[in-house]
């Protein structure tokens, strides 16, 4: 992509209503607009994350097994009803009357639909085990929307809902999401630590959240040091094969680690004071087993191997992209800006026409940026009028992976420069080679 | 994909509520649910599609020069009061009063907030062109929503919107959207006739509908006959040259052709009545050039190249994914089900075990299964205990592109089958012959 070309309004003054340095990265990043309180658009470099950190957990949920659909955003009261939930959810739902009066909302989550939609066609316990998801927006109508997209009003979100016969069934897809949330996070530079945390109005009674530690962090969170060292679950992790799974889970669930909801001091106090670590976090997932809660009231009944009718056993599994984003800076920034992990980032390379018009550096440049392009390396090249210093602080406000500088001088000896965002690191090389290495 | 591990709860019966056929064949084919009047869930095999189909319109907007970011659902009214079209809107706009009794409503279109975004950051003509799209849920309450996804209330649309400091320059942008519509179409497997058409509640004086021939379409359309036998202008077509774009667009709009709103009976009479085709449409995009009509209330100016500033000339261009959905199948199904065109069919394989249980055709299939999946061929693997009858009629049913039978008789003899679902043709080949031809 041409800058010159592109949508990318960069502010130059910090904003004075951010609070947290990745609410103001992503103002000044030119990533978001807010255009209601906690409701945001995503500009073209927001965007482009936002789907990448989408494609991320959409491979990682399909490699545990679960389907994607998409369910709408307007929902119908009744099937709040059904649940009983539609009283309990409080001024944080969305509540809305059509043209015909008729009470609906904007979901917030989507158990209820999903149940709906799994007892429309599902009949017998042969089709199991399901688990379905969506990513989609929802809206929670916060008293306080703060912190940008970390907490908004509006916010897109991939709810996984798993079925099963029983319990037994029920904690082998819990442990399924749990190991895949494990690679999703991991796989964007985040290390996550799950901890035993409050059901709240979703209800169950096995509950973990995924914190990341970070000063900015909403929450006190308490855990044993060496969940930081664990090793991520490989990709060829074998989804079907119960045992293996649970014992994954058990390493990474058998230390002390909870959120302060479920903090019990002298459990924590009994671990060594070397290993107590107590800092802030930030959830970037939270995953429920809640049972029958939604199969009984709403009757998603399967037929078991003896032919008798059972509620099915369910659970959920939530993960916020857009707070997501918001956690990856609030982990990789630094006072010049965004660093982003590479699998994440908007751009892979920042292509820097130092002078504009020198025909030598024009045509190096096209060069590079239609080598690049064509050998599907992903480029903005900065082709505006712009001075270096302003193009240089944009680079690194906007944290691409690797720059690639090229001037007059460095071409009469037939050199660029390749500069390394997140080490600082630069070479001097010829043109060909630093294709070589973005391409590699 | 293994059917035995998928979500594709197809009807038996014929849906009582569903009056058009693409309606019905999507309830049957286990694409869509209602879960309120007007608002479906997209079921994982219609979710396929739909995602296809706006990767089609991606490329193609993005070839354009178009610009994909992402716009919240939920908008403010202040913002439609600005443009004085908070009551025009009527019944349809859906009205939401949050929390803190703040009026905000479910947006149907987005001329106000684009408009808001652009004036927030551009200031300059030097920043023009410009043409920012997403692809987003919109609601419009209908009064008697119909149809299934073809008139539903909430809905997907791709809307751009076009940036130019004047006229002259506005019609370039329109031009290139023209031309990016008429290639999104053809990649679909549809012929779409561009027509004159109302401006309704967006305003303008410049506007075309594109318009599928269907007999189920909702509105009567007049053209001339020889716009069926246009060529789809060339993948290589150059957007930046307006004169080339101008012959194009006027060898599209030279002939008559216009909606029963602006149908001009005396013009189309004086046709040779050979060349007369009046027909049934289905409305699957709608672009429009309204000027200044939100730039100037809302005050989105620019500087112009002499230091005055001015009002920006606008455009915006509108194709509907979920509704081009209903539109392929109104045009390409026959008594069995759906013919998906194969660049969006869910996917392009079928392959059919018609005897699960046998080791013979049950090791074939999962090696045909492996080597087309690992040569990236899109498979659904019926690998359930159903009987042939039913496997056939499902297949046939969800209109993948190629169906590949394999069985113990075959197998004997070293072959499998290969159907090819639009034309109906069978050939017996080996198992390798038939990956050859799928992969190729």
């Amino acid at each position: 992509m041409r800058l010159s070309r592109y949508f990318l309004p960069i502010l130059k003054e910090t904003p004075k209503e951010a609070e947290v340095i990745s609410h103001r990265l992503m103002l000044r990043a030119g990533m978001i607009r807010q255009e209601s309180a906690g409701i945001y658009a995503w500009l073209p470099l927001g965007h482009r994350v936002l789907d990448k950190v989408c494609d991320i957990i959409r491979e990682e949920q399909s490699r545990a097994g679960a389907i994607e659909l998409l369910m709408p955003t307007i929902q119908s009261a009744d099937l709040w009803r059904e649940s009983g939930r539609y009283d309990d959810y409080g001024k944080e739902m969305l509540r809305i009357k059509d043209r015909h009066e008729r009470d609906m909302l904007f979901g917030p989550t989507n158990e209820e639909m999903i149940t709906e939609i799994f007892r429309g066609s599902v009949r017998s316990y042969k089709q199991l085990p399901l688990n379905l998801y969506h990513i989609q927006w929802k809206f929670r109508d916060e008293v306080r929307p703060r912190f940008g997209v970390y907490r908004s009003r509006e916010f897109l979100m991939k709810d996984a809902y798993s079925f099963d016969l029983d319990a037994e069934g029920a904690r082998h897809a819990y442990n399924r999401m749990f190991v895949a949330y494990l690679r999703t996070y991991a796989r964007m530079g985040l290390k996550a630590i799950p901890m035993q945390a409050d059901t709240g109005p979703i209800g169950g009674d096995l509950s973990h959240e995924f914190i990341i530690l970070a000063s900015t962090g909403e929450s006190q969170v308490f855990c044993h040091k060496d969940y930081l060292d664990f090793d991520t679950p490989a990709e060829d992790v074998n989804f079907e094969d119960r045992a293996e799974l649970q014992v994954l889970v058990d390493r990474w669930t058998d230390l002390y680690a909870a959120t302060e909801e479920k903090h019990d001091e002298a459990a924590f106090g009994a671990l060594p004071e070397a290993e107590q670590l107590s800092a802030r976090g930030i959830e970037v997932g939270h995953i429920f087993y809640f049972g029958t809660k939604y199969s009984a009231p709403m009757r998603a009944h399967v037929a078991g191997p003896n032919g008798q009718e059972v509620p099915v056993h369910m659970g959920s599994y939530g993960i916020g992209p857009s707070r997501l984003l918001a956690a990856i800076i609030e982990a990789s920034h630094d006072d010049k800006g965004i660093i982003w992990p590479e699998a994440v980032a908007p751009y892979k390379v920042g292509l820097i026409n130092l002078k504009r018009g020198d025909e030598a550096t024009d045509t190096a440049c096209e060069a590079l940026y239609e080598k690049l392009s064509r050998a599907g390396v992903e480029v903005l090249y900065d082709d505006t009028d712009d001075r270096p210093g302003g193009k240089f602080a944009t680079m690194d406000l906007i944290g691409l992976p690797w720059q690639l500088i090229v001037g007059p001088k460095g071409l009469a000896d037939g050199t660029v420069e390749l500069k390394h965002r997140s080490s600082g690191e630069r070479e001097i090389l010829s043109p060909d080679a630093a294709v070589v290495k973005l391409v590699g």
